[in-house]
This record gives structure tokens, C-alpha cells and sequence, in this order.
């Protein structure tokens, strides 16, 4: 248990991320109390009766009340209209911060609706699972996982500080860079492989020469993976998409390329060139398991042993 | 414990898939006896270690030697020339088979070796994990997976059957097709997953703008999943690219053109093309768990809760 960090944590959206924040920040004993609100009723009350906020409230407004740490935890294209609908009852001094997959459209879009003496910090903890709403969060999401926060130009050191030492505190490792830079390395790391699998899922869908009965009976053969990839959410995605366009047509087009090579290689029948790039993909493998971020146990779609 | 079909064994090739056959055949009591090979003396030397065979032989003329079972378990692209050697000793009577992920150059390359009264009954089962050798296999690799058997025009039936009860025993589902539907089904299913995943790590490493100190540490994304298939066997999936060529470039052809149109709504900003495809990939999703090919437990990247 940490000293409590934050009086009153509001979170806006309790889904996937917000319901692993408010978890995670009870079980740390991070703030003193919590107050949540969705969108819907019918989420609204599956929070109450989760218990995992001490108060449930019906509207964003009433939500960020009193808060001295209000984060957005919704789809990145709804987080400029409830900036501004929030803006008039931030209190002064509080941190205002989101989770968003993408950067630089949150700072574009939420920044101009801040109120003087609200410290604006944005974040994203990279960090999720292919499930959403409330019921899929758990309190051990964040552990060992990278949060970065992208705060503005000019931004109070000392609010950026304290978030940092509260994801620090969801058991993150923390860093810091600019919104657009951001938005590169997620390109890569997380928007084109979710645009690839959702893609060869919709391709094999629509095959004339193989059915959808065969193609779910041979999934085993690696075609299961992309489809928990795509088996995310649809809202969620289309806002990355639509925000972060000109990262992921820039990765999208060396990935082509890249795409084109390998065809030739394997039009020509050169063996090399596949066996090449074969072996130093592994490379990469062996790096993610030995900082942590995957498991090396094999996963073959259930447990075994 | 089922009575034992066959009195001798011989695999030829013992890394994951032909050590996981050893092992799951022993436990259900289908064989009299096992006998195996590889190319090394280390792989042998762990193979009489792990003791999952009765005996092991030096050489792959040897292990063959009184078999009415055999089974290659090599790459693809050795299974013409090992089906050569060991043709001169093959019992008559006996069944040749092999386990490999192309099944229409298997033929081509096997078959014309094949003595007459020996029974060629290839088959493939749809399951693996990223890890290859001896080590890695494990008994229960094919329960509930589909092994698919591809027979040549006229063969025996009998023998056919004998298999399918073989493969039934250790576990898997049988189903028969042609060797080129088989080629087919397996591009999408299993061959253009493994390239895009390979293809993607190798983008990924070799960008300007984002270092891969950067990639590895932001993986859990997304980019996490794809590095764990493009960690698969360099020479195996060599020879899978080189032997399914056709069908291969057949679905690469189709998976470009779905890119190509994601890429146009990306670039106008057409958020319900996206959200449609993210919504239909779901399905599929579904109906893969609901067949049990995959656990519906979220895979964060290593086990909780
Ligand atoms: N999922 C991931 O893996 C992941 C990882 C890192 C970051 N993120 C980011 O985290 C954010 C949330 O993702 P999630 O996975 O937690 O989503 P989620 O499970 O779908 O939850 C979204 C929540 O936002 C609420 N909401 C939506 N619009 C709202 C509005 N206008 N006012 C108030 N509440 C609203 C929803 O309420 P209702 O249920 O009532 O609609 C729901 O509670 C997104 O920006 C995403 O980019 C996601
Ligand atoms: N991995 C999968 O997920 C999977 C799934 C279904 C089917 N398959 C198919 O199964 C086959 C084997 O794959 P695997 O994953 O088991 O491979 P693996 O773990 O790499 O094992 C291959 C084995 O073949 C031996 N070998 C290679 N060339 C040989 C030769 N000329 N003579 C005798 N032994 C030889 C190797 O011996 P050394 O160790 O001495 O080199 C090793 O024991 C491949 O055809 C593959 O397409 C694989």
C-alpha cells in the first residue's frame, strides 16, 4: 500500500482499461476514492454492482466533480466532445488524463477545451486483451507493461511527474515522448498488425475455393491468432484508424513493399532470401520473451501438461 | 488402451511433430514397438535420452527395416530424396506416410518412389506450436486438431482406413481431400498467416524512425502475437513457401487486393467500411472458439487471476 496519490479519481468510460484502473488503484490504495461513469445505463449499472467505484454517477459532468484525477477512458474519437463538455466543472489544479491508443488526435482534439490551471497529461498504457467492458478488466493488466505519457509542450513537470508515479504505482514502467512519436511506434507495434489480421480474417471469410466451415475446422495452423487479433473492438479500432491515418498509411506502405519482396522471392523459388529473413525473425522473438512482455510457453490453444 | 494397430513404427524425423506421434502413440498403446532416426547424432542422442522410442538407429535405411508403419516426419522439401533411400527396404505390405504442411508436392516428389504393395497414404495434422525438436513435443499436440489425409488416386482403401483409425486414436479428427484442395485450405488457414507474420517482424525491425529497442518494448500491442509465429522453424517454412508456391500466391494475390481497399477507407476516412469488416472478423472469432480450435481466455502475454 502507497499513500494515497489522488483525493478523487473519476474515470469516464469503464470498460477493458478503466475497469483494470479503477481495480488496480483500489488495490494500491492510490486514491481515496473513485467515481465512475459510462455511457450506457445497462454499463452504469454492471459497475455498481461490480463495486469496483464507491460512487456511480449518470452523467461525465457529475463525474468529474471535486476530481483531482479525471481520466478519459473511451474510444479516442469520442475524447474532444467530452473534453469540452467536462471543461467547465474541471476543478483548478486537477490532472486531466486518457488512456487513448493514439496521441497526437487527443492532444489536437482535447487540448484546446482545457481550462487554465488543469494540467493536461495524456497517456496510454500499452497494455490489453482482445475483450472489452467492464467484466474484462483486472488488476494485474498493467503489471510490467509500458505506459507512455505524451505530455504538451509547456506542461506543469509536476503533474506529469505525479502520473507517472501513479501508473508507476498500477505496477507500469513509464515513458515519456512526443504524441507524434507515439504515434509511430504504435503504427507499428499495434495498428498494423491489428490492420493485417483484421484483413486476412475478412480475406479467408470470403474465399470462393474454401469455406468458412473449413477455415474455422484448420485454424490451427496459425490463422487462430490473427483472429483474436481481430476480435477486438470495432469502435475502438475504427477511431485508431481514423486518428492515427498518417502513421498507418506510412507503415503500411514499407510493409507493402517489404510484402512484394517476399512474393518475388517466393515466385522465383529463392529459397535464400525466405530462409534469410526467417531466421532473423526470430531474433526479435527471443527479445520480446527475455524482457518480458510474452511468455515463451507455447500457446496451442489451450493449456496442456 | 486401445489394441495395437500396427507392430513396428518407424519415424523418420523426430522434432516436434514426429517426438509428440512417439509419445501419444505409446500412451495409447497402438504400437508394438517404436523405432526412430534423425539426421544428427545429437537429435538421436536426445531422442535415447528422452527414451520415447524402443530403439534408435544411425541411419534412415535401418530404421525402416520391418516397419509396416512409416512415417517422415522432415521438412518437405528432404521428403523426395529420403523416400528414395529407404524405398528399397520397405516391407511389403507396409504403410508410408509423412506429416508434412504441403501435401501436392509430397506426392509428386514421394510418389513415383513408392515400391508396388507398399500403401503411400500422406497426411498432415493441423496442429503445432512455434517450437521445433524433440524436446518440444508432447502427447496430447493433436487431440481435437484435424489430421488431414490426402490418398493418391487408387489407393487402397484398407490402408487408408488403418490410418485414419491411427490418427483417430492418437486423438485428432480425420478428414480426406485432394492433395491440392488440401494445398489450398492450408494457404489461407496456415501458410499466408505464418508470411504476413514473418513479413511484419522483418518491416518492423528494419525501420528508420523507430528503433527496436522501441518495438520489442511496446509489443504487447498486438505485434507481440505475430512474433510468435514468425518464430516457427526457418526450414520448414522455407520449404512449405517453396512447395506451395502456387496457392500461395493465389491468396496473396486476394489478401493485397482486401489491403488495397482498407488502405483507400484509411486514406478517405471512411470509418464504416472499417467498422463493418471489424465486425464481421468477430464472427469468425466466435465460431473458432465455439468448435474448441482456441481457448477463449484472453492471452495478455503471460497467465493471471
Ligand atoms: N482495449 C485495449 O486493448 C486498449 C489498450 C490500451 C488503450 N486502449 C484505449 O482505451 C480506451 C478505452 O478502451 P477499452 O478497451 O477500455 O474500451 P471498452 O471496453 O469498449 O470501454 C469503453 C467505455 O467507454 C464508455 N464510453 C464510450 N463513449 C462514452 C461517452 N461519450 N461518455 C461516457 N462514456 C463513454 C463506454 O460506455 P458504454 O459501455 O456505456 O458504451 C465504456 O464504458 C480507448 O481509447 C482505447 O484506444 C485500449
Ligand atoms: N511444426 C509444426 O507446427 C508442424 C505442424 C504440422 C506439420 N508439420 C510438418 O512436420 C514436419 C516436421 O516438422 P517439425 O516441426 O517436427 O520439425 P523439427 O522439429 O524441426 O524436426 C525435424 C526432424 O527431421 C529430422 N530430419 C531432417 N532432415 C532429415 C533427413 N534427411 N533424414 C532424417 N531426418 C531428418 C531432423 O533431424 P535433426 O534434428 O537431426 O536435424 C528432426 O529430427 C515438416 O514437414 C512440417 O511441415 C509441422
Amino acid at each position: 500500500m502507497t499513500a494515497p496519490l489522488f483525493n478523487r479519481m473519476a474515470l469516464i468510460g469503464v470498460g477493458l482499461i478503466g475497469s483494470s484502473i479503477a481495480r488496480a488503484a483500489r488495490a494500491q490504495g492510490l486514491v481515496r476514492s473513485i467515481v465512475a461513469t459510462a455511457r450506457s445505463v445497462e454499463t452504469r449499472a454492471r459497475v455498481a454492482e461490480l463495486g469496483i467505484a464507491d460512487r456511480v454517477v449518470d452523467s461525465n459532468l457529475a463525474a468529474v466533480e471535486g476530481a483531482d484525477l479525471v481520466i478519459l477512458c473511451i474510444p479516442v474519437g469520442q475524447c474532444g466532445a467530452v473534453a469540452e463538455e467536462i471543461a467547465p466543472r474541471l476543478a483548478p489544479g486537477a490532472i486531466l488524463s486518457d488512456v487513448g491508443s493514439v496521441k497526437a488526435a487527443i492532444v489536437r482534439d482535447v487540448g484546446p477545451h482545457v481550462p487554465a490551471g488543469v494540467h493536461f497529461v495524456p497517456a496510454h498504457p500499452v497494455a490489453g486483451t482482445e475483450n472489452s467492458g467492464p467484466d474484462a478488466g483486472f488488476a494485474e493488466l498493467f503489471i510490467n507493461r509500458w505506459c507512455i505519457l505524451t505530455p504538451p509542450e509547456g506542461t506543469d513537470p509536476g503533474a506529469t511527474d505525479k502520473l507517472a508515479t501513479f501508473w508507476s504505482a498500477l505496477g507500469a514502467n513509464v515513458e515519456t515522448m512526443t504524441p507524434e512519436h507515439h504515434d509511430l511506434v504504435l503504427a507499428i507495434t499495434s495498428h498494423l498488425p491489428h490492420l493485417i489480421a483484421y484483413t486476412i480474417v475478412g480475406t479467408a471469410d470470403e474465399l470462393e475455393q474454401v469455406t468458412r466451415s473449413e477455415v474455422l475446422k484448420f485454424s490451427a495452423g496459425g490463422f487462430r491468432d490473427f483472429t483474436r487479433i481481430a476480435a477486438s473492438d470495432p469502435t475502438m479500432w475504427r477511431d485508431v484508424f481514423l486518428a492515427n491515418k498518417d502513421a498507418v498509411l506510412e507503415m503500411l506502405g514499407t510493409f507493402s513493399e517489404d510484402l512484394a519482396t517476399l512474393t518475388r522471392a517466393i515466385r522465383r523459388g529463392d529459397g535464400d532470401t525466405l530462409f534469410e529473413l526467417f531466421t532473423r525473425t526470430r531474433a526479435i522473438r527471443r527479445g520480446i520473451v527475455s524482457i518480458g512482455q510474452d511468455s515463451d510457453t507455447p500457446d496451442f490453444g489451450r493449456p496442456h501438461e
